[in-house]
């Protein structure tokens, strides 16, 4: 069934110790689409300038994604330039450009209306109250945030995820939207603004999903999927989003609301996450067969699963 | 089958945003026993001083530990002071007195040398290479450190690992003893010192195991348990050595060493880690049922398992 996607559109220009890569397409909507296409038909809402070619829009088509929704606007598509260190988890950012992601007004097209699926990438929190508003009928919603709205717009990011089903951030978000260092009440605080479930992602030690009581089927005890630890994280740019996007993907491919629905869409999540950093952009996401999807789920399966 | 420990053995005084408490019973070799003690007979080798009570010994020997290892000399027992904050891994050390620990000479009853499981708690390198020397018929040995280890006697612990089974640390300790932030590559260093596994303790997430190719019917991938996500986490202190009871315990306590009694281990270290830390000091530890661990290593698997 079909997903719905928001989120930015970008050029990132990103070093690490494994390389570099120029103005390569990212953004948190594309990472997510990418990922989801490998499980289900997507379709995605953004605004991109004249220096997006048609190359990278036919590089999301050659993936099955439907990109009507992409707005074509007068001036530069958004970009940022970041270096990571040897430890992922630290990138300098060097530029940030809005240009024309700064006026994004997100429209639904009329083909679009029918989505049951919707997930709403980190934008502005108003953008994403107004994006769900407007597709009340969808049976799922997803949402991710960034540090900044954290900052700078908590009181609109509570009302965006009043009656959404499932935040998904990691840890420090986590942590400072809660102001709470324990993972356990930061998570019981932001069920309580209402989102049925909360996936906490731990970067290299996977994801934890919270549940608000009796959501799901589930009992009063998380679920927990793994990441696959990795000798290289080349690039971890997307990584959140390939994750969001292989969960919700897998979700969407099912069309229930199971507990085993939702835990084996926590596993495709990690796998999807961790395929996105084993190369640069959107490189691998671009490269995957289902068949290299499947056997690195039996291996988180095996890897935290007794006889 | 018994299980031979040695370490510190401490008087601990801590403080927490939940509370405090003053020279309460502590030490690596203290929490590995008690620990161990629920799954298997416990020999603790280790040095107190005067002011080490008949009552803490009492203690131990409650839980059925072999206290005839432990020395008295004249002195005072090792005593260190500290306080957690709100993040449970900002620890400020106040006060250490190493005391009669200094110059601790371990020394094998003979009672002991039948030993077949043996833990190398966290002392110098060389008194740990030293006791493996002397029982060097035992099954499986397993060896815990310390960043003081790492940072002023590298080469002794590299000596002490070389001829080991199992080399229990943490992320930090991991990333500091292999120099290298990643973690796989620091485990596949470590492993090539001469471990056969390498179990990584990754705190709130869990813990992973590593192994040299072929060691103990495992493939190329790790394995990885969870931790219980805690609401409180009152008093870290001895969480390490819990888990490594807990691991080491339930090894000796099946008398084989197949993978699936691998991964169970780690399963029951990650579930002794968590009680260690849910009270003050030893006082979970000394209060718990086989029931209770059991009960906590269903919810283990309910979290982590598919159907």
């Amino acid at each position: 069934m079909a997903i719905l996607v928001v989120g930015s559109i970008a050029l990132d220009t990103i070093r690490s110790p494994y390389g570099h890569v120029e103005r390569s397409l990212g953004g948190s909507a594309t990472f997510f689409a990418l990922s989801a296409s490998y499980f289900t038909e997507v379709r995605m809402i953004g605004v991109v300038g004249e220096d997006f070619t048609a190359h990278d829009e036919e590089v999301m088509r050659k993936r099955g994604v439907d990109t009507r929704g992409i707005e074509h606007a007068p001036g530069k598509t958004f970009h940022w330039s970041g270096e990571y260190g040897k430890n992922p988890n630290d990138c300098t950012m060097h530029e940030l450009h809005m240009n024309v992601f700064e006026k994004f007004q997100p429209k639904i097209p009329a083909g679009y209306l029918d989505s049951e699926y919707l997930f709403l990438g980190n934008i502005d929190p108003l953008l994403q109250a107004k994006v769900h508003g407007q597709l009340k009928s969808a049976k799922l919603v997803g949402l991710d945030t960034h540090p900044f709205w954290i900052e700078t717009a908590a009181k609109q990011l509570a009302d965006a995820i009043k009656n959404i089903d499932v935040m998904i951030i990691n840890d420090g978000e986590a942590r400072q939207f809660a102001a709470d260092h324990n993972l356990v009440r930061a998570s019981q605080k932001i069920l309580a603004m209402g989102p049925k479930a909360l996936v906490i992602k731990h970067g290299e030690y996977g994801a934890t999903i919270f549940f608000r009581e009796q959501q799901f089927g589930f009992g009063k005890h998380p679920f927990r999927a793994p990441a696959l630890p990795l000798e290289e994280v080349r690039d971890p740019t997307g990584a959140g989003d390939a994750f969001a996007g292989g969960f919700m993907g897998y979700i969407a491919s099912q069309g229930k609301l199971t507990a085993e629905v939702l835990k084996r869409a926590m596993f495709y999540g990690g796998v999807m996450g961790g395929f996105a950093v084993e190369r640069f952009g959107t490189e691998r996401l671009l490269s995957l067969t289902r068949d290299e999807i499947e056997a690195r789920f039996q291996i988180f399966r095996q890897m935290t699963h007794l006889g």
